[in-house]
């Protein structure tokens, strides 16, 4: 567990010139989630913040809404052969009366609705399951000039990035630009998730005053998360996906793309981009 | 189907001048594979090629590996209310006689082993379902300068990446440098699924004297994709992770990293780089 990074002998090759060195590379390791001890799901991901994980996980599945819904988290031991704790199983036991939606194995998997499965049937998946309608949210405005500022930030904040290129990043702000937490994984869904799950467990949901900013694209599975933690912005430094793009249009979420040097792009919530006036054109 | 892009309105924001456009899009769209009948799995895709993409998951899964065991794929219909088709299911059929492994749900789940959940139960899974091990493949060699030159036939080759910047990319190449096949998609492990699923379908499995590369990261699930299809060599123009680099090392699979501008490490399958002697060093 903690094993963040691990070292690799690497042969590289520079304009035709071979060495031989160590290099650092992100740790990937697998993690069972189970749910009052069933499994539920496995994710890859950088070991860590296991139990952050787990909870934004059930966060973004329904399954959690606050802390108190949380009874307590556990790394499985005998999981193994010989009885030694691997710390890659975790079980999330939720408290009396919290009631488990009939959720499956498989993430993104939207089922039961009567359109058969499109982004459609998607989009209505999480604008019923979702606690806090972003509409309902205090109105939050942010100036593009702050949004700008907060990819050098997170930037600033990563402390593994620089080591092994190898990973995403995702952290959250205040409106005014407070950098508030920052996590990153090799997976992007589960640098959100772990940011998601710590804010739970300090009792911050719904971050209804916060941004969110990730380091890569922005694709429906982000956005979902974003909305089931009742954030009203999500800013992306590169692509958003069309699904991404209508899940923010349905719900009211403020997304952000293309986040890069002065420049970026709303995709949708506009109403909580503060413009001057004088600086629109048609 | 086929909607690889889609168009939005979008709020454009450049050094503070505000601008209203339309923007293209990568399409997400989920897409659920069934295999002879039974839900398997969902992946949110970018439509279009989605027969080749369920092949080449089922490929990466150990339940196909050659032409004669896929008996035929379809939409399937009336999944919706009103009965019409979402072309967003489609149903594997296998051949008779073909054996179905115990697999789950969940993809990367490999729990049936002694040591617990951990990496290295991840990499016996995948190592005793290889059909073609790396090791017995016909030997190839290839030149840094070879590989160097791959990153700038990929980005020539990509249509879709330039106007929407969502996507990533999948190609092969033969020992040679050609190009046989480039795939996008919204998800790294979708692209290279629809490239071995098309392997698959045109009876070119095992891809053994071919080049697998990536735009973005190697993680383990795309190693573990390029072993199962027989793969001698898995480059890449980002990082690996610690996992994908030991699957590498434990099955002979050749894996190249941060493959950009003449540069690149060699992080497990060394024999296969063909270095001109004079220009190593210690």
């Amino acid at each position: 567990m903690g094993r963040v990074t691990e070292r690799r002998k690497v042969l590289r090759i520079r304009d035709g010139v071979v060495s031989s060195r160590p290099d650092t590379l992100v740790a990937e390791e697998p993690l069972e989630i189970r749910l009052n001890g069933k499994p539920l799901a496995i994710t890859m991901r950088t070991p860590g913040d296991d139990f952050a994980l787990a909870a934004g996980f059930l966060v973004s599945e329904g399954v959690l809404g606050e802390q108190d819904d949380l009874q307590n988290i556990v790394y499985c031991a005998g999981a193994t052969a010989d009885g030694s704790n691997t710390y890659n199983i975790v079980d999330v036991k939720t408290a009396p009366g919290v009631v488990i939606p009939d959720i499956t194995l498989e993430r993104n998997v939207y089922t039961t609705s009567s359109c058969g499965l499109c982004g459609k049937a998607s989009l209505d998946a999480v604008r019923t399951t979702a606690r806090w309608p972003i509409a309902d949210t205090p109105p939050v405005r942010v100036t593009p000039e702050l949004l700008a500022s907060l990819p050098d930030r997170l930037r600033a904040a990563q402390r593994v990035f620089d080591r092994t290129g190898g990973l995403h990043a995702a952290a959250l702000f205040t409106e005014d630009g407070e950098l508030l937490d920052v996590r990153e994984d090799v997976g992007r869904h589960n640098a959100v998730d772990k940011l998601v799950g710590r804010a739970l467990q300090n009792g911050d949901l719904p971050l209804s005053r916060t941004i969110l900013l990730v380091s890569g694209r922005a694709s429906f599975e982000l956005a979902q998360k974003a909305v089931m933690a009742g954030l009203p912005v999500l800013a992306a430094v590169s692509a958003p996906s069309s699904l991404a793009v209508d899940l923010a249009a349905e719900t009211g979420l403020t997304l952000v793309g293309f986040l890069r040097g002065g420049s970026m792009n709303v995709y949708a919530g506009e109403d909580r981009i503060a413009l001057r006036a004088a600086a629109a054109q048609g």
